[in-house]
């Protein structure tokens, strides 16, 4: 239960730099060899990530929130089934933009935290 | 490595039940808590998945190749992250469609065989 809400924890971690831009707490938040899959792109290594989240980030405030369906855990490993909502609002004014869907995401125990390995974003 | 082997010989009988249109087989690859993700669908258990691809096998034949990217075993659990190409080919005649992507797919060893329990499947 103690990994379970370590992993929780860490999704929350994750949704707040998100809707902060913080970066440098994302960075904390997964592996160095982390891979996020969307639909339709090639597999982002965490420099692409940090790249296409900054360009995001000068646009939109983004704001999520999880629903975790799911938590495995196996040793150092877990994986976790999500359903996330995004809401992207643009800076310069306008309406914000809804998404929603799926994630599976893989977690590691590294150097005494989880942290984000594999992610498959399913968002459409 | 003999997980690893037995894992990629099941994502291989997996191609060639899917490509047989071969249900019964496929039933026995898949755990009986197996969960679909894909994008912009809701996610399907095992019997949803079941019907949809019985659906699509009477108007198509499905040729998918593999390429492996990573096994990550842990104990009963491993995932695999998967470079995909189909081609659904019209029974009636007419183009082959191709799509291509990846997937995050989690493995259980359950019952002495390596099943698929959980996937997240890219393809656009």
């Amino acid at each position: 239960m103690q990994d379970e809400q370590a992993i929780r924890d860490t999704i929350a971690a994750w949704i707040r730099a998100t809707a902060a831009g913080d970066i440098a707490e994302l960075t904390t938040l997964m592996t160095d060899d982390a891979v996020f899959l969307t639909p339709g792109q090639s597999p982002m290594r965490r420099d692409d990530f940090m790249a296409q989240f900054l360009a995001a980030v000068e646009h939109v405030r983004i704001e999520a929130s999880s629903e975790v369906q799911e938590i495995e855990i196996a040793g150092d490993w877990a994986y976790c089934w999500n359903r996330l909502d995004v809401k992207a609002t643009p800076r310069a004014g306008g309406a914000p933009q809804h998404r929603a869907g799926y994630t599976l995401t893989i977690f590691r125990r590294d150097g005494g935290a989880w942290r984000l390995a594999r992610d498959a974003n399913l968002l459409a």
